[in-house]
């Protein structure tokens, strides 16, 4: 069985640098470019699919339009679940993290970001970035909406969903793309290559690059890589280590 | 209940005039245009939606995005059907309108066009234009997919597909936009109004201007009428009417 994740391309808070969680922002001009590229290279190297899963947030819904668009497979089916959303950031969405470095201290943001475990300051349940009251989640009960998570809320989340939803479909033989976010995918990764909290929190997943699995019958990993250029691997990688760092002085 | 439909925006062989069918051909810049004023027009009368359907070909799913993007409703569900594609033409497809109205007469493309029960030229079954050899259509029995259709044809797959899958979403209380073609809308249409195979040839439905249906539980019409200015409807229906006449001498 094949799995390819992808992580959306740049969107307009990655831009500026802002948390952004839930909020749902859309690609700019050079996200949709990347996911243009996501798509090239996947067709050049031959890939099709079954079946296609995305998050609820434009930013990855577009991603697949884009690719699916590249691969003229527009007539796929794609499903949406907010389960595959990013991580809920919580009362930090819409905060600038290099502000918020300077602010709290650079550790603290890197806790926030990078700690297992760790959740954010919680929103209010009136705060108007809350899912329980915003449209898009009108039909999933309260109860399973965050007010902010951890990345180990965000995988109690997002493996149920791909051993409930998305395996089965793999051993029926379908053939699956999953376009998310970074810790949503990072979710997965933890999940499939049986990493340990510690190793999870130090892997980033790069914008726009197909990462591709070949899986067991049973969902086990026998390989995994990333298609393309390694060069352009590493620059992205460099580029999204670097975010949360506080702004150099102008 | 309420029901909205939608004809996709002018796609790059409406320009042309050629004779489409289910040839997958993209929106042209003003098709994308009329999309999103389509979705405008949805949005400042404040409609909402449960459901989308729409075809496999990517200018009805591409109209439909436009609109959802405009409606900030990209998370919600799309269901693609092959059974909502456009009447399929046969061996016509690819030609211009005006050309085949030189060589088999006006007559007989107005036949082809507006007849009830006319099949166009079949497709052989290894011309590439079929859709029994097709990527798209995969998953689909051979023996279902047409060779050519008259819009008899054509309103004996939609009927079907509107009665046993979308109605019954209907009467859940779900709001429902169906985002399809020219003919079969008409199959819709002529469906929903109760008309005969006499009254439906004469029936245009206009690009990108959504068509509301109020129903009654049983899925009777209580009301029906078009979205937005009726200047702009009635220029659109005259530029549609134009269609297949011959072309003026340069």
């Amino acid at each position: 069985m094949k799995l390819v994740l992808v992580r959306h391309g740049q969107s307009i808070w990655n831009k500026e640098n802002l948390f952004t969680g839930w909020t749902d922002v859309d690609l700019t001009e050079e996200g949709w470019q990347e996911a243009t590229q996501a798509g090239e290279l996947l067709r050049n190297e031959g890939f099709d699919f079954d079946g296609c899963y995305t998050s609820y947030l434009k930013r990855a819904v577009h991603t697949l339009d884009a690719i699916l668009t590249e691969l003229d497979r527009v007539w796929l089916p794609v499903e949406k679940a907010w389960e595959l959303n990013e991580r809920h950031y919580g009362a930090l969405q819409g905060l600038n993290k290099a502000e918020t470095a300077q602010i709290y201290g650079e550790d603290q943001v890197k806790i926030w970001r990078r700690s297992y475990d760790v959740k954010p300051p919680l929103l209010d349940i009136d705060d108007v970035r809350c899912p329980r009251i915003q449209e898009q989640y009108r039909n999933v009960q309260s109860i399973d909406l965050p007010l902010g998570e951890s990345l180990e809320d965000t995988i109690a989340r997002v493996v149920p969903y791909y051993c409930d939803v998305i395996l089965p479909q793999m051993q029926e033989g379908k053939r699956i793309i999953i376009v998310a976010h970074g810790n949503s995918l990072r979710a997965l990764v933890k999940y499939l290559d049986k990493m340990s909290p510690e190793e999870i929190v130090e892997v980033n997943i790069p914008t726009g690059i197909p990462l591709i699995y070949d899986l067991s019958a049973d969902g086990d990993v026998l390989k995994k890589g990333y298609l393309g250029d390694p060069k352009a691997l590493k620059a992205k990688l460099e580029q999204i280590a670097a975010q949360g760092k506080v702004a150099p002085p102008k």
